[in-house]
């Protein structure tokens, strides 16, 4: 059972004002861990934790000698360059920091006057990546996202016959994934057009992104040995918003039989933050199947992830043209989804990925694959929105899209907000398109 | 051009005596690149390079202080536990240290004494993974492992329309690489016999393993920069064995529509030795296409690609059984080919896999695919050679294989040998498939 404790409560607030408005992602509820450091600067990136408007800097904290136990402990890992020694440290030490965080930052707390030494605005912030980030992984857990690719790919085959039995996963880059505000040039390669006799070399015309939830792995495994589903969450440190970018053309033209190779692998964006599965707690969903779709095998079954596998996270893309940026306009938002469309929990995910014996590591992603959902309007992917390019998207500023332009730059943000409880969130991701080099 | 230069020189001797043996892999003419220590003990893992049956242990070298310039600035980054640094240095500086080793090797070097102080019989010594392997890709470059695994996935369609156009690749799993003699349990996983409704979980019943050409990159580009074919070479450190183990009937299930996953991601194994591209310079050859084949484009194609971008590396696959073993009866030779049977060239990889701006670094692995040749005997795969398990291998000793069984140690050796040259060779790759967990 995943169970609440003080650090849940909604009515807790922080002496950090900014972490109370009710709009902020970063309340006290949440915590989210990031690598960062002063922007421009040539300071060692850090761990840091986000609290309102600010950051606290957990190399600071560590000099402090606040904490001592277990929290002292987490504390030495989680205040290095990159989390990764504190994701393998597994969630008994997780939530040791969180609970030592939180009630430093609540309202009354005797260390006031010490955290207030380490906080550093995140105005004058800039992000790493916060974990080495040995393999990454790409699932494909929506259905409609599925079904929506699928029957433009293979309009006489959209779901294929495993896809309500695995979890279809295949490997993704780890080497061109970065952190929000990493902009990257339209990528060029071998394209060719449904009408063509022959491939070209060119720029790809059908530049897309992909809103996914990324999943952090914490604690990993030993090859050889799998993970079994009641264990999988323990594994998972947390969520953070991905932007998976594609190409379509070069997709559609090189994907067979071995899967997306440099239709994605020329970037993939992550935000800064993640949100611990800790700090979810609260929104979390039951997970069912409809009775009439294969249920699934008893390696990929439990009550707990049946009555408890979902997370109820909010997921939006938004445009922002160089027009707009130029008139001073807010981006546009173009989908609204949530990761509660899974077809597949994260639990699934990871039981699977290690039946065969796969050993995740600390710092591995896990890409849930792009979220849409049933309705208009919930398409992850602009390919789904515009019917594989048929349909322009109206930006309602005189702007269409059918797929990204040079400049446009695609914004992701993901958060939690049910009554009753406090609103967390992830932040951004944010990445803009350049032109081809 | 690639030139050969006194290194080369096939009249050289050594004065490790085993190095002028007519069968060594490990002729003065080679000098392969590991990261080793003694068997059994804590010693930290450093680089070493391959003499006859001795290794020249780096780290010893360096305290010697006897190389100084660009060879005393590679030997300090070659001496470290895992190479990257070094191959991240380039070519230049490759060559300088192996021209260094060569002449402190040979025969009458006034530096014999002080390399004899560093010098570890390879009988005691154990390997690591000589990088860390940040990225594996797999390529599928055997034209006729594609159509003859095409044809069992595929019947009707054994050879897709963008296989002549495309080095298809896929990126395959870092974590579970491991070197030389590293055994793993049979996978389990979710399989679906042919003729049933719905899958099952259950051990892998056609394990199978896929004799590779391991391709090691060196100096790695910068995110967004293609590295074009002209260049492609500088960027490749060596070359290495691989065993990219394979659960067929896990990939027949799963593999679609984005690629093998479960399949291939629990093992694969490594050789612990790199040869360097330098060492096989002798034994380059020209890559031709048939005539009525589409021709590569533009960024695939090159004068220096056509006249020298192949390799005559023979690759052999052996099994040796728990029966051969308990009668100590040697391995027998179930598959024989060469890397020169390859459709697509290494630099074509290379130019492939960057075109659209996607980042390799040093120490990143890329995978040839099974390289079978056209006749029978020359199959990289059990699939292939038994049709798909319908034409038991006889192995000669009274025992027969479809797929692989509990116990069944897998060796696969490379090597060059052509008359008038010293032969060189990568030494081999063995692991051993361990009951289920």
């Amino acid at each position: 059972m995943i169970m609440l404790n003080e650090t849940h409560d909604p009515s807790l607030q922080s002496w950090v004002a900014s972490a109370n408005e009710s709009g902020t992602d970063f309340s006290i509820q949440n915590l989210p861990f990031a690598a960062f450091r002063r922007q421009g600067t040539d300071e060692a990136f850090r761990g840091g934790v986000a609290i309102g408007d600010q950051i606290v800097d957990l190399a600071a904290l560590q000099t402090t000698g606040l904490y001592d136990g277990l929290a002292g402990k987490a504390l030495d890992a989680a205040a290095e360059s990159r989390l990764n020694r504190f994701m393998d440290m597994g969630k008994e030490t997780w939530s040791a920091l969180r609970l030592a965080l939180s009630r430093s930052l609540r309202e009354g707390a005797s260390e006031q006057s010490q955290l207030e030494t380490c906080l550093v605005a995140q105005a004058d912030a800039e992000y790493a990546l916060p974990a080495q980030i040995g393999d990454y992984t790409d699932f494909y857990a929506s259905i409609h996202h599925a079904r929506n690719i699928g029957s433009l790919f293979r309009p006489d085959n959209p779901l294929l016959p495993n896809y309500q039995w695995v979890p279809i996963g295949y490997h993704g880059r780890s080497s061109s994934l970065d952190v929000s505000g990493a902009d990257f040039p339209r990528p060029c390669g071998q394209i060719k057009a449904p009408d063509a006799d022959i491939p070209v070399y060119a720029a790809s015309k059908r530049l897309d992104y992909e809103l996914e939830v990324g999943i952090y792995i914490g604690k990993g495994n030993k090859q050889g040995q799998a993970i079994t589903i009641d264990k999988a969450e323990d594994h998972v440190f947390g969520l953070c918003v991905l932007n998976d970018w594609s190409a379509r053309d070069m997709q559609a033209w090189e994907y067979q039989p071995l899967g997306p190779f440099l239709a994605k692998n020329f970037a993939s964006t992550l935000s800064p933050w993640i949100i611990t599965t800790e700090a979810l707690a609260p929104f979390r969903t039951n997970w069912t199947r409809p009775e009439e779709d294969p249920q699934p095998l008893d390696y990929l079954d439990s009550d707990q992830n049946r009555q408890q596998g979902g997370f109820d996270l909010k997921l939006e893309v938004l445009i922002e043209t160089k027009k707009m940026r130029n008139e001073g306009t807010a981006p546009i938002s173009i989908g609204l989804t949530n990761f509660d469309y899974s077809y597949w929990t994260v639990a699934q995910m990871v039981a699977h990925h290690t039946v065969n014996g796969c050993n995740l590591r600390a710092g591995d992603l896990l890409g849930s694959g792009t979220m849409s959902g049933p309705d208009t309007g919930q398409e992850g992917a602009l390919i789904e929105r515009t019917r594989g390019g048929k349909e322009p998207v109206d930006l309602g500023n005189g702007e269409m899209r059918t797929f990204l332009e040079d400049g446009d730059k695609v914004i992701m943000r993901a958060w939690c907000e049910q009554d009753g409880k406090r609103r967390i969130g992830l932040g951004s991701v944010e990445s803009t398109v350049l032109p081809k080099l």
